[in-house]
């Protein structure tokens, strides 16, 4: 809603700050490329066409869409606080993200929203919040906290909260469980996101009619057709791990296109800074042969439309000026972003200046309790299950190998890939440490320890040695979290994520060069080239919502029993 | 959100209670013609495909489309209470309304919107409001109630409210007064609706920029263009004064049309049960060449998804199980209708008992003080301002004309035809009468009163005769408000209109034959032919915000100079 001043502006009757003239725009309500002046005052659109300002900006004949939304993503995993997160997706026309907190509140609960919340107001990027639905994750771990439906609720009224986040307890959905009946009913005057891979035929239809309005998790084309034609929203993705985008191409149509909306749900600093982040998406669909005005719809008023972002999406009256400029209709790369009226990224560069928000509450987050003098698993048996990893691929095969064992005890054999997996309780200090085995990660001497463990984030660490993994785990408590490499006794390398052991407040090009370190000092213990990235392979091994075989504080949990189990075959 | 049976009957763990099956219905998510069975339990669509259920309905090979959604209207024009209203237009496909109940809040403030309310919920037809902006409609004339802010707010949370209703004081916004500011803040993440008849240019993006959504008021095929262009909703009105939907289609393209609705706004019981309700509209686009796809959106999803009504608007699990069955893709006439699963109508026949709700706090408003002997017009001079009626058409013109005076007062001439007109207050019983003249009417001898008169509806009357007119008074006062015909002492004609002065609990068939019966009786006085309806010409000349002159319970008001006048020509 304008003010007075805004309305005088709007009204002509008093000039606007800024009138950007010389320009070419698409009208995403009517498909017709513009070339009316936008007039700005305050950060938000008065009007369009001829108006006097204070002063004018000649866009040079250039193209200019809406800043571009994306329409789910996890912060959490850029490794990188709102603010800077900001400062890599800006440059890249990214202007508004629906995100969901779901990692820093496993950690830190409401607190970690609120975080969230004010870290993202000190940088011009828009951040609208889905409060997560499944925290904690499942019963079968421990986790920083807890949110129930009346904590949805208290968090409901706060400004920048748009609804329910990506409800992945689908038997809990499907099952009408007390729970989760209670935190679909908080939100159902709002937005509420799905999660639903793979989820077919009546499951489905039971999931939308429970008020489940989105989905993300589309991977085939068949997935993203049966979610339109139900009414949901749907997402096609493009993160770093999950690359669904050129799969579901084929699937957009002038007369479904409404309903689906891009996003990137899990994008690294090095993949959103080498090849960009929503407008890659675009630029994926463009290339396929998709119309302009439908991908950037799909990008813009198709996400403002469905998350109910009345001042967003559009290049329009009352809307903020959140803008972007380029020159290739076949690929977009701006070449300068504004927001709210404002230059705030030139030839992919930012140009606003980093604060941080008083982070005290999300802080001193890895609460380990006192380390053992070493990690013993002991087993009765030398047949034993073992996590066997799938390259870049969350999911895990339940292996039976023979491993060797001295003392009641297994012990790491240099010619065997079979490493000693440990999750560390870091929430409550309670000490407990759940203890597998893991083949086909190659590592063969030394320890990769992290503080990102999905979805509790407990601290996590694969290693050939007990001394190295324990040193890993101390580096990392001793930097409030991170990852950290060592080979024997020696930290060849590490990443301070200080915020909830899950982000960092220093700068995007930093954190990408201290990935690539860790990257190469992992690579150099033997991890195996065919794994993509070797932090990611290891992060989702806590997870026991992903089959076949996780490990949780609690130790080894069979997904396809939902159970923990004991390690030794014949148990 | 389904409940725990109606989720065990989508995913199939228990029979559904009714299965459509044997159709073709059209998914407008997709614009694909589907034959899948539509299965249904406790009112609410949980599936579509194979599904068991308790009962089966072939509708053999019928097309099927989900109801119908009129996207703007006030019931009250109907002259019908809201049960009423559902028995005619559920067998023209209409099952859900967006209704404003401007007319009812004018008399009788928010127990008149309570009413509403409560007695839409005694029929199948699902009605949603919008909480009225502009009561009263100016400060010129006397209204039964008053709704600020802080009533607004009061009834914002109200189940079925969606938004506020049209703002017509569009100086009001451009000039952002306090009053109306604290409205539109008070609705800003609900659904407002606009009113902007004519507003074009900067005014129209200053408006747009205030946060208002739709507009019904587009006559033009710029009107819509520039709307659209600036984010609004456009509805394409058909109601039984203004016709636009004609001339509108031509503005429709596949790029722009969701952003296009339906409405009737305004529209008599004998045109809904002569030519249809949303259903007309949707046909005249058909007839024109608009494809079913576009135009049956434009009167569904498009409504749904524009005022948030997320479980209305298709055919999609969780959505009400509400849908129009019918044979012809060129015609939409429904052979059946069905609302929450069950037939509410069959070959234009309503299914359903009617039930009454208690209107005890909305009747008994007809509050006239003591009636006058004579309704003497004093004149200081033979020259005076007379309305000029435009036959069809709410504007008026300002003559000026020489009449016969006697004893200072004005005398009717049979020879010429300027009538006396009346506005009595009728509210709060201060006997306050505005008298002034109309040219144009053609009525010879007699009185036709009436209390409904845009947008305070006071009582107003029109005759050759102060006797006749008191006649006509008295016989509204007696009835708690309607129509009534008189002449030479006889009344040939009244439709008691007990709710409010404006509805009636009627039967909508004994309404119609009222009407006619009125028609005929104002015809026999000799109100020109030319005018299409005797009533309506006369209702809006009470609403001192069209141009030019009007008359209010205080006088004679010109509507450009935005005061009111005397009536001598010399002032």
């Amino acid at each position: 809603m304008l003010s007075r001043r805004q309305m005088e502006a709007a009204r002509g009757s008093r000039p606007a700050q800024t009138l950007f003239t010389n320009l070419k725009w698409i009208n995403v309500f009517t498909g017709v490329w513009e070339t009316a002046s936008i007039a700005v005052a305050d950060g938000v659109i008065v009007g369009v066409g001829d108006y006097a300002a204070e002063k004018t900006v000649d866009l040079k004949g250039a193209y200019v869409a809406p800043g571009l939304i994306d329409g789910h993503v996890h912060i959490e995993s850029s490794m990188l606080v709102p603010h800077a997160f900001a400062r890599i997706v800006l440059p890249k026309g990214t202007t508004s993200v629906v995100a969901d907190p779901h990692e820093i509140a496993n950690v830190c609960g409401k607190k970690g929203i609120e975080y969230m919340l004010k870290d993202a107001k000190l940088s011009p990027l828009s951040v609208f919040l889905m409060i997560p639905s499944c925290v904690p994750a499942t019963p079968f771990e421990t986790a920083g906290a807890r949110l129930e439906a009346k904590d949805i609720r208290s968090l409901k009224t706060k400004k920048g909260i748009l609804g329910l986040g990506e409800v992945m307890d689908y038997p809990a959905v499907l099952g009408s469980e007390e729970g989760m009946k209670q935190k679909l009913l908080a939100m159902k005057d709002k937005v509420i996101d799905g999660h639903s891979p793979g989820l077919t035929g009546k499951s489905l239809q039971a999931y939308v009619g429970s008020g489940i309005q989105t989905d993300h998790e589309s991977s085939l084309l068949y997935d993203l057709e049966e979610r339109v034609r139900l009414g949901m929203y749907v997402h096609l993705r493009e993160g770093s791990q999950t690359r669904n985008v050129r799969d579901l191409l084929p699937g957009i149509t002038k007369d479904n296109h409404r309903r689906l909306l891009f996003c990137t749900d899990d994008k690294h600093p090095s993949d959103i800074l080498k090849e960009g982040h929503i407008n890659y998406n675009v630029n994926l669909a463009l290339d396929y042969g998709i119309d302009f005005l439908t991908a950037i719809r799909m990008a813009t008023i198709n996400v403002a439309d469905a998350y109910g972002l009345k001042t967003k999406g559009a290049i329009a009256p009352g809307r903020d000026a959140d803008f972007i400029v380029f020159d290739d209709l076949q690929k977009i790369e701006p070449t300068a972003v504004y927001v709210k009226g404002l230059k705030v990224a030139e030839q992919g560069k930012v140009r606003f200046y980093q604060k941080s928000a008083d982070a005290t509450s999300v802080r001193d987050t890895i609460r380990l309790g006192e380390l053992p003098a070493s990690l013993d698993l002991k087993l009765k048996s030398s047949q034993v299950h073992v996590i066997g990893l799938i390259e870049n691929n969350v999911t895990t095969t339940d292996l039976l190998e023979s491993v060797k064992v001295k003392n009641g005890c297994f012990v790491h054999d240099p010619n065997v890939d079979i490493l000693k997996l440990c999750v560390f309780e870091r929430h409550t200090a309670s000490g407990r440490i759940g203890i597998g085995l893991v083949k086909g990660y190659g590592l063969k001497n030394g320890a990769i320890a992290m503080s990102i463990a999905h979805d509790s984030h407990n601290v996590i660490a694969i290693g050939s040695s007990d001394q190295d993994i324990l040193k890993a785990v101390e580096t990392i408590s001793a930097m409030e979290g991170g990852i950290a490499v060592v080979s024997n006794g020696t930290v060849l390398g590490k990443l301070r994520l200080e915020i909830a052991g899950l982000m960092t407040e220093e700068d995007p090009y930093l954190v990408r060069e201290a990935l690539e370190t860790l990257d190469k000092a992992a690579r150099k213990l033997g991890v195996s080239e065919a794994i993509a990235d070797p932090f990611l392979q290891i992060a989702f091994l806590a997870l026991p919502v992903i089959p076949d075989l996780k490990l949780t504080d609690y130790g080894l949990f069979d997904v396809k029993q939902f159970r923990h189990i004991e390690i030794e075959a014949n148990e």
